[in-house]
């Protein structure tokens, strides 16, 4: 493990532990068992005739198991929020958290899988090995580059929908904030040129996502400078990524790469220096999404960007994962989806910008708590689905 | 796949099918998220200080997440009733039946998770890396003898009780049974001889528990025969089973077992003949467990033996695990025990034969539905740790 940020002592009399004590999510029976006829339909010998009829046919599993709205929220507890390799028994707490998200918003049932960490074989392993429980697996804080591989093989082994919330729902709400951030500016997305700072998990995803979407250019930076023709140190996922993206061939460090620049979007948890910032084109829009320390301060990038947006709730337009994951997942269990195509990720941004009538500065995406979101992403997704994207 | 039992057609107006309609468990939150305050306490910023808590103090997962509560329903789908090889799809409506019972009779969260058979390593190595989620492992319906070493490995691996349920509860609750049904014949159990027909998971658990409890001499048959000393042709787990079982070397048939025997226990799903019935002592006892054809039918058993009792609910004297595991895994959770050890199996006989105040031939357990059961059966089981047997 990692070494872990210094924090406040452990309290148990403070809210936050109050709340979390004994856990947060409970499971319950959907059907009541009253006497010995509910406990013969319910259990043996009545359920026989259930698991006979799935042996017969395993389409029915959809109809008469849980497996239909229940989905895995698997996490290694290598990478969880910005604390690093905290271990499973730690990342419990967030992947209980996200359960109760998919619940509140979209009547899915999540379930918690925090399992001890291992090679990229172990892992996709394991998962594909459990998956006859699930609709779908939503793979979380697992860290880079390993989650691409095990996103990846996991995808090609599994007929359910496989996805990495930390990729592609950061890129899914990034995507539908800069639709409508670029109305503000009254720019036109292909001739924008967007900076990722950041070539981890988020950033491979809000790369590849802006490239779907058409926006005009993309640069990616590391912390060793941009991802150009130049760079000779670059891992496999940065030279794919480097192949789709930098159509210019920038070379050199952030403040080259961010030269003329129309968009910033940070995902590394670094910081950008106002030098560098200072370069950016006119009407710039900074999204500085590390948390819970932004890479600009939004105070600061005010000052070089018309429109500002970060991960927290304290600060407007915040770029906030859940508004993709809840109706990505419900999109697909509805519509029997067997897994999350670019085009669904693209139909989930569009719907989640479009839910914002007339985008501000201030407003560029709408309230996490906007019950709108959720059926507007599932259908969005399910409409791509049924419309035999599949 | 073995061949399947024939079974009615798929009749989806059926109340089974209609109780089974879109799963038998959900997910819920065990606190209200209203508003961006709770959103910050269950999930970010605020669960990080929980994480951070949970990774400088493990102990305290046992606290503040879902893991204190919750129990994985594990099978393969391998062995599942009496249906056999039926894989993990169709195995799901029993898991999820399982965890329905969990809740109903001891609060305990069960969750199922329905696993691609694989190698005894691949099982192992899958159930023990997804284990941090889990406060305890219930295996179920895995083909014998796979299931032994399964259970034995991962109960060396992990610091969480593993309970074979087809092995435990049936042997827990068959004991409970027997010792008032010895009662009712007015024998000692020092003094009783018992055949055990049938060496899978259930007859090596009954056998090996009736052996902890100080009964007389248990006998073993296996389909071809007395688990006695001229037998050549035994796997590892029989041969284990003799040595601990079969004191007076009894070989030959069921028939030369059944010889001046008190009681027959049947977990075999074969039949006894009654000129093998007709050897046994005065005032015999026959559970006959197969489900739903028992060894013997309980009309006929009548006819040789004093007490009778069956798997099944329309009869008299049901052996049903719902009387023990429920209880088995609360206790456990409740008192933080690692395993279940032999005294904790005992120790929940005794306390489900205790329950019958004065037992019958009619009545030697007490009914499913007594809701004294799941907690005197849990404080029995806390007792036993408590009292410092870990």
């Amino acid at each position: 493990m990692s070494a872990l940020p210094t924090s406040q002592p452990f309290d148990p009399s403070e809210p936050v532990f109050r709340v979390h004590l004994g856990g947060k999510v409970g499971v319950h029976a959907t059907s009541e068992l009253r006497d010995a006829a509910d406990l013969s339909l319910l259990y043996t010998p009545g359920v026989a005739q259930v698991s006979l009829a799935i042996a017969a046919d395993p389409t029915l599993a959809a109809v008469y198991t849980s497996r239909r709205n229940t989905v895995a929220v698997v996490s290694d507890g290598t990478a969880v929020l910005g604390l690093g390799d905290i271990g499973p028994l730690a990342a419990m707490p967030v992947m209980e958290g996200k359960a109760v998200l998919f619940k509140h918003f979209a009547d899915v049932d999540a379930v918690p899988v925090c399992m001890e960490t291992g090679s990229v074989d172990e892992i996709v392993d394991a998962v594909a090995r459990i998956a006859p429980t699930y609709g779908g697996i939503n793979l979380e804080d697992i860290s880079a580059p390993r989650c691409f591989e095990i996103e990846r093989r996991l995808q090609d082994r599994l007929d359910i929908p496989v996805f990495h919330d930390d990729q592609h729902g950061t890129a899914i709400v990034a995507l539908a904030a800069l639709l409508n951030a670029a109305r503000v500016v009254d720019k036109e997305l292909a001739d924008l040129t967007v900076v990722v700072s950041g070539a981890g998990a988020a950033g491979v995803a809000v790369s590849r996502i802006l490239v779907s979407a058409g926006i005009g250019d993309v640069v990616v930076v590391d912390s060793r400078g941009v991802l150009g023709p130049d760079r000779e140190d670059l891992v496999a996922h940065k030279r794919e990524l480097r192949e789709v993206t930098n159509r210019r061939g920038v070379t050199g460090t952030i403040g080259d790469a961010l030269s003329g620049a129309d968009v910033l979007i940070g995902v590394s948890g670094g910081t950008v220096a106002e030098r560098d910032l200072m370069r950016m084109a006119p009407r710039a829009i900074i999204f500085a999404l590390a948390n819970p320390d932004p890479e600009v301060h939004p105070i600061v990038a005010a000052r070089f960007a018309e429109v500002v947006a970060t991960g927290r709730s304290d600060f407007p337009n915040q770029i906030n994962n859940v508004l993709a994951f809840p109706g990505i997942f419900r999109g697909a269990l509805d519509s029997g989806a067997r897994r999350v195509t670019e085009e669904m990720k693209l139909a989930a941004a569009h719907a989640i910008a479009g839910l914002v009538d007339a985008p501000t500065a201030e407003r560029i995406v709408p309230s996490v708590f906007d019950e709108r979101v959720a059926p507007a992403v599932a259908d969005a997704v399910s409409a791509r689905v049924l419309g035999g994207v599949l």
